[in-house]
């Protein structure tokens, strides 16, 4: 049965609803970041760019470095805007849009996130890269959807209980990234570790300017908490969403981060530019 | 104790963070919209135009019209934009920046979201106005804060019950308008009813492409639900946390959508930018 057009919603020109793009307008290689401005930022690198475009925050740049087909999307802010970006770039490789069914032959895109970040532990300091091994989903969407297959029930217990999690807030998910984009990305330079994921800026990552929190204690059991040698490196709106979201459509993802804070001892980088810019190359790279 | 750097964080030039705004660049009157394109759509009736700026997702430009001093500021897509939206908003006006403490006497902002939206129930019709007197929030966002004061417990436990809600998605919460806005903005023209907010536009609104989804019929336990004569009148995502948190802070805040689609009989406006553009003028006259 075809899906209704309420369902995958196409512009009158064919291009995905939010994303404008047409199937023809994206390389395999996907570079994710959040600011529409920072897609430039990238693509500057670039040998030549051969399609370009933008609606409200979402904007594309494909094109050609050193001989790897690569387009640059800017998902703007949050796992909602996450959900939108994945199901409609998987639309296009793996739907027809013509016919509006699945394909028989499905493509797996690998996805590469770009961001910045505040490290939660003492020993990461600020210019280093963290490479996220999970995503650990603190904002409830993926239960949306069919997650069994994707979930670690016995690290999302381990947190619950370390934490005391408040059942209302939805349950915790971890995820895991692709292992061989982690081979790919992994180095010397690179710290590894699970990365929060959180659908808000403020209180849901316990920033506290006139509201309460639910939970005081929240930010503190997240920096503590220990499984089986891994710990939560940093935290932010995006990776968990990523990860589960590549996961249950069969792409390859992974979230690098560029470590502009330290929350832990309350140290900035002094050039958080040039910190996104040697992460960039790193990515460049490597893709 | 002042707020520290790190909650409240300031560009070099003192405004925040992420709007980019200083508390002489807002008035007190504030429209939301989500599509930053859709700024200048409200702001093409002002008389004048004394301020704007952009950043990422988020443009501001303030003006007057009619002797009305008027910002229309986009929020991006989502419930953790309207985080970040909500809390600087407020950082704006009641807290001092220099000292970085919340101020003695308190503002309160009148807070109207223009939105677009798709009915749910039969008898609302493509192009009309819905304005929400409810806004039923099922993204979880809320519960980072304390939220006691302004939830509705009858009504999120008879939802809850009439849903069989999955307890891993968080617990949802309903959360009233502004009467004095309601009083100003009805009339005949106008539907009422509560709307659902999700953190999502795929999975957490019902839609499938190639993810199965966690409760099938989930979307037609929410156009069936009923409380006291009051009804699920259509489906987005930014109300109920316009409407959670701007309670919380002391605003006052009201949601208009114009319908461009009903989904409950699949039909769809035969002119999406001409509803938008009567929902304007009506917000602007009496806003």
């Amino acid at each position: 049965m075809p899906i209704k057009e309420s369902e995958l919603i196409l512009n009158p020109d064919g291009s995905v609803y939010h994303l404008n793009l047409k199937p023809e307008n994206i390389a395999e290689n996907i570079i994710f970041v959040g600011d529409q401005n920072r897609v430039e930022k990238i693509t500057k690198h670039f040998d030549s760019i051969s399609f370009e475009i933008q609606k409200r925050e979402f904007k594309t740049q494909t094109g050609i470095y050193r001989g790897k087909h690569i387009s640059v999307i800017s998902t703007g802010i949050g796992p909602d805007n996450i959900d939108i970006v994945l199901n409609e770039l998987d639309a296009l490789v793996n739907i027809d849009l013509n016919t509006r069914q699945p394909k028989k032959v499905l493509k797996s895109l690998n996805i590469v996130r770009v961001g910045t970040s505040g490290s939660l532990q003492q020993d990461i300091p600020v210019d280093s890269f963290v490479l996220s091994t999970h995503g650990l989903d603190l904002n409830a969407m993926m239960h949306a959807y069919q997650i069994n297959s994707v979930s670690n029930p016995d690290i999302e217990n381990a947190f619950i209980e370390h934490t005391h999690w408040n059942s209302d807030k939805g349950r915790p998910l971890v995820i895991e990234n692709d292992k061989s984009l982690e081979k790919k990305f992994e180095s010397h330079l690179v710290f590894k570790g699970i990365t929060a994921t959180a659908g808000g800026f403020y209180g849901p990552q316990g920033r506290v300017l006139r509201l309460p929190l639910q939970d005081p204690d929240l930010n503190h059991k997240i920096d503590s908490f220990h499984f089986k040698g891994v710990r939560i490196s940093n935290l932010e709106m995006e990776t968990s969403v990523i990860y589960g979201l590549s996961k249950l459509l069969g792409h390859k993802a992974l979230s690098l981060n560029a470590i502009i804070a330290n929350r832990a001892n309350g140290t900035f980088s002094e050039n958080p530019g040039l910190a996104v810019e040697k992460l960039i190359t790193y990515t460049l790279e490597r893709i």
